[in-house]
């Protein structure tokens, strides 16, 4: 059904839609390529969020009439006019293609089919699911925002060989190297927000920024009823300090609430968070609705990682093994039992090991 | 100093070597090629124990006059005739070979040079260190059987996710996949000895055989004071029985060795187990000199890992991690501090992961 050809130019509109990755969160990356006569005539990429969209950009792009050529995308076009930009089967149909290839059927219910439905009737061979598990992957945090309804959860947990997350609960453990420094900046920028509880703000003060990798600063998020913290904390004071969002209960201090303001970060006030038991569904449903975020790389403290994992709120966890050997200390998994995760991938990270999980399906 | 050519033919010389090496253990593996004029006339391998050394397979099987060619050979040739088969260095320089290349000098200290010096004395150009990591590593249990006179020790640890080896001690837990056991049998087949404490023998009853992978049955070791075993263990009752040695005391039970003999196993009495724990020196000196062991692969339980890392007695640590949380049980390393551990590589093993350490270099 499908040739080479087709996969390499599927694998072109994959390559074209990672350009897009920082900037059209939390839409999807998309790609498209248009071929006539066997040669690519016109390519192109959502570039930013409310930009136009990919099959718009490939046909703009084209250097010659694109009658009878095929339109390759990554994801099925889509037909729905609700939102920023103008439906694209319209503008496929009227450009005269003769055959329309996806990876993906769009999981937007507003689209998920009805693409190439509108196309098909309109007499244009429309083929689906080439390589439909790379292009899955590819957008694994818009499915699952579809899906879901709330942001994808990484949980990242770095710890010594035995098994330690730092050799007690108020004191920073500094345990990888580098490059896995490195592994985590990326990892952050791959986000749009970071996210740890007030202790860990307390003990390790981290800036949670995008240091030594590329790309955007994500949303810094700090967990907190008591609104205990260092007037000095770096999320509060560095110049990304408008990209601190601090959650806390509606039953808060009003002046600690105040003070922060005056700091320039942001507070908000979740309505369950009952015993600093934090309810992690209303939490990601304010992340989502209010604030867009489609990714959430949650960085620690332990207790942290337990209600995450005790509710199964996330989506992959990243394991970063150090060789060291502590002796004692806080274990990354509380007593927490279970056989809801499998392996997705290794990745040595010089003297470190990073080993990341997904969580399994049902 | 070397070309791609004589890369070429050193990885063909460490290809011919590995076919030997179930066999020659515990010599190294070596292997030979001769070539003149760009061509190979003649290969040869150490193929078992006591047979002729690779250099001379190779003269052997040479198709042309040997005068003027290049031997390539991963070990320096040997020198010193106190040993099985005659010195090597006489023949090649009888052959009136013009140039000798080799990775790695032999660490033998009756040789440790002097071969290669021999024929530099007889006009030969000599050149020794390509490769030499790779012939290093192929060698590792050889090169350090020389160093530390004792065998090449390998722990072989299979944990949850959360760091437990099993769910508690008088209970087997079946962790890993087929394809991690698998693993497990082609790393049993590649030592010539394994090792579990009696706690282990009680709990799981293993066989501690090569059943799925190819290769010889290594020699299964027991440590055990008091001798309580179950009559019906298999290592005391299967096909392999007289591959059994069981370590003792030399206060245990007369009677109790008197009938482990009866089943036809081993019985050895080591002077030094003092209050159940072993001396592990004194163990290791029986094994690479009684039993001529060169590797060890030590399989458990919890007491004798602790052993054997509070010693730093360990060349290689394998971790096989399975995605299960089993929430509590006996943790893989108990309360041990240090860093002697450094990455070697990952491995996945379907839904397991294998991390190779190995031990620090002081």
């Amino acid at each position: 059904m499908f040739s080479q050809f087709d996969k390499k130019m599927m694998r072109r509109c994959f390559t074209l839609a990672r350009k897009g990755r920082f900037k059209v969160r939390p839409n999807p990356m998309v790609g498209a390529v248009l071929v006539k006569n066997g040669r690519v005539i016109g390519e192109g990429y959502h570039r930013y969020f409310g930009g136009p969209h990919a099959e718009v950009e490939a046909f703009q792009n084209a250097t010659e009439d694109p009658t009878g050529a095929t339109l390759y995308c990554n994801l099925e076009p889509c037909c729905h006019a609700n939102k920023k930009t103008p439906p694209c089967t319209p503008l496929v149909i009227s450009k005269k293609v003769a055959r329309v290839v996806v990876a993906n059927i769009d999981p937007n219910p507003d689209v998920s089919g009805k693409g190439l439905q509108q196309m098909r009737e309109a007499g244009i061979q429309v083929e689906s699911g080439l390589l439909q598990e790379e292009g899955a992957e590819l957008n694994r945090v818009f499915f699952l925002n579809m899906k879901e309804n709330r942001p994808f959860i990484t949980l990242k947990i770095a710890r010594s060989l035995d098994g330690f997350i730092s050799e007690s609960r108020d004191k920073q453990t500094w345990l990888t190297s580098e490059k896995a420094i490195k592994f985590v900046h990326r990892l952050r920028a791959a986000h749009q927000a970071v996210l740890v509880g007030a202790g860990t703000v307390r003990a390790d003060d981290p800036q949670l920024t995008v240091r030594m990798a590329r790309g955007p600063q994500p949303l810094r998020v700090a967990l907190s009823a008591s609104l205990i913290f260092s007037d000095r904390a770096q999320i509060f004071t560095d110049r990304f300090r408008d990209k601190t969002l601090i959650i806390t209960t509606q039953q808060a201090d009003k002046e600690k609430i105040e003070q922060l303001l005056g700091k320039g970060v942001r507070v908000e006030s979740a309505p369950d968070l009952t015993n600093g038991n934090i309810n992690l569904r209303l939490l990601l449903e304010i992340l989502w609705q209010k604030f867009k975020i489609g990714s959430l790389l949650v960085e620690g403290g332990q207790q942290i990682f337990t209600n995450f994992l005790n509710e199964r709120l996330l989506d992959e966890l990243i394991l970063i093994e150090t060789p060291v050997l502590l002796g004692q200390g806080l274990p990354a998994f509380d007593r927490l039992r279970g056989h809801f995760l499998q392996l997705k991938t290794i990745k040595k990270l010089g003297p470190d090991v990073a080993i990341i999980y997904r969580k399994k399906e049902r």
